[in-house]
């Protein structure tokens, strides 16, 4: 049986290689199975073969493989796998001079084995495998060793994406540590939040209208024009009394810290 | 000339008085702004008069009163200015045996003269006045002194929200110190994210999609499940990395700081 999640696909396919291109997808996790979601539904696109190495639901069985030696061939491999596994990976593909690609943040493209010429397939979003997702308007990273890669990245990008970005390794490295900042961290903060609420019998819904509010004030003011808060006001009786009312080490160090760091950041 | 925001306004006005309720609004800020174009639209509210310190064109002028001795009476005046000013401007209304709430998130009731009844009616929500905002879903905390005023105050702030609570100040307190983690933290986390995207050529817009599918993502998963990064993977290698890459001293603090804390949380 294969997983359903519903797709919401409405991009415009502006860009078409003019033939079939087929592409494999070696993995089995929140990636891997978005990225399966949104190249099945492309015409121009043959997913020939989906890589697990357990046995899964997600993808269809004609589909699947579980081991290297069934693999066959196609344009493009993506490795859509943990980083610490995308070296071992990349040696086992029996094949050369194929365009190979992970879709991680921080791993150099060398990792790689260089029998194949090799790329980067970053998409910067956060997957979970039971929320359906838009790829739109999700921006894909491309890297590529040459030009022409990176101009069969960016036309296979453009075919689930409005948001494609040729960049460099750097930058790449850098857009994962802000998505750290701006997602793995804000998650933290909702945490946070729900702990304070919930310890004081409050549901943490409480707090939705505020949070949707703060990441929807963005999109039309700029952080820094939309900071607010004690911190910003320079308000230290508030300060004081918000530090004596946590509980939690963690927590009073955590607004120590955030509240010095915004001060800061206005200064500057 | 009055500023005009749109205003996104469709509750059901569930209950009604059986007749009109005058308030007067104290203060020019933005929780006052919003306030007024809330209540403006009510049939059953009369705005009485609305007092500003200083020339403001937020409110139309036949309402707006610059000294307390132009003060008429209401039945519930509401004070919406800052934290610092309630007591002071709470001392200045004369009259007696009116209901006189202020909107704080932090200040006790007991702040407001006794001469009157006192209550709050704390909307929990980040305001600008630029940026209209549907009042509807907007949790409206109530604390009174007792049962009579806290049952007025629900009734009004049901004209407006259809997310009221009365809650104690305890509550209230804790609410407001959430708060700030889930909006001026989160808020400057999405500003640290902007600034390493920009100091290396990407433009902000970038991380839009993934600050918007985590604030969406806990609409439908609580933070302890929706937590993803290096932190809660354990991911030393891409931790030691992403250290390694943040050139502010405050940043790599926050980093270390709360990616410590969400691998503390998950212990517990």
């Amino acid at each position: 049986m294969v997983a359903k999640v519903e797709i919401i696909f409405n991009c415009q396919k502006l860009i078409t290689f003019g033939f079939m291109i087929k592409i494999s997808i070696l993995g089995n996790g929140n990636v891997a199975f978005h990225l399966y979601q949104a190249f099945a539904d492309i015409n121009e696109i043959e997913i020939v073969q989906v890589y697990s190495r357990n046995k899964t639901n997600l993808f269809p069985n004609h589909l699947l493989i579980h081991h290297f030696s069934d693999l066959i061939e196609a344009d493009i491999f993506i490795i859509a796998v943990s980083d610490d596994a995308i070296e071992e990976l990349s040696n086992k593909i029996p094949f050369e001079n194929k365009l190979i690609v992970h879709t991680a943040g921080s791993i150099s493209l060398k990792k790689i084995n260089s029998k194949n010429s090799r790329g980067v397939f970053y998409p910067l979003q956060t997957f979970s495998k039971d929320k359906s997702i838009d790829f739109c308007n999700i921006p894909i990273c491309i890297e590529a060793e040459n030009e022409k890669d990176a101009t069969v990245l960016v036309k296979l990008a453009n075919y689930i994406s409005e948001n494609v970005h040729v960049i460099s390794e750097k930058q790449r490295e850098k857009l994962h540590l802000s998505a750290v900042f701006v997602c793995n961290f804000v998650n933290h903060l909702y945490h946070i939040g729900a702990l304070i609420c919930e310890s004081n019998s409050l549901p943490f819904d409480i707090l939705q209208p505020l949070i949707q509010e703060t990441s929807d004030k963005i999109l039309h003011l700029h952080p820094s024009q939309a900071q607010t808060g004690p911190a910003i006001r320079n308000d230290q009786k508030t300060i004081n009394l918000h530090l004596s009312q946590l509980i939690s080490n963690d927590h009073q160090n955590i607004y120590k810290l955030l509240t010095y760091s915004i001060q800061n950041v206005n200064k500057l």
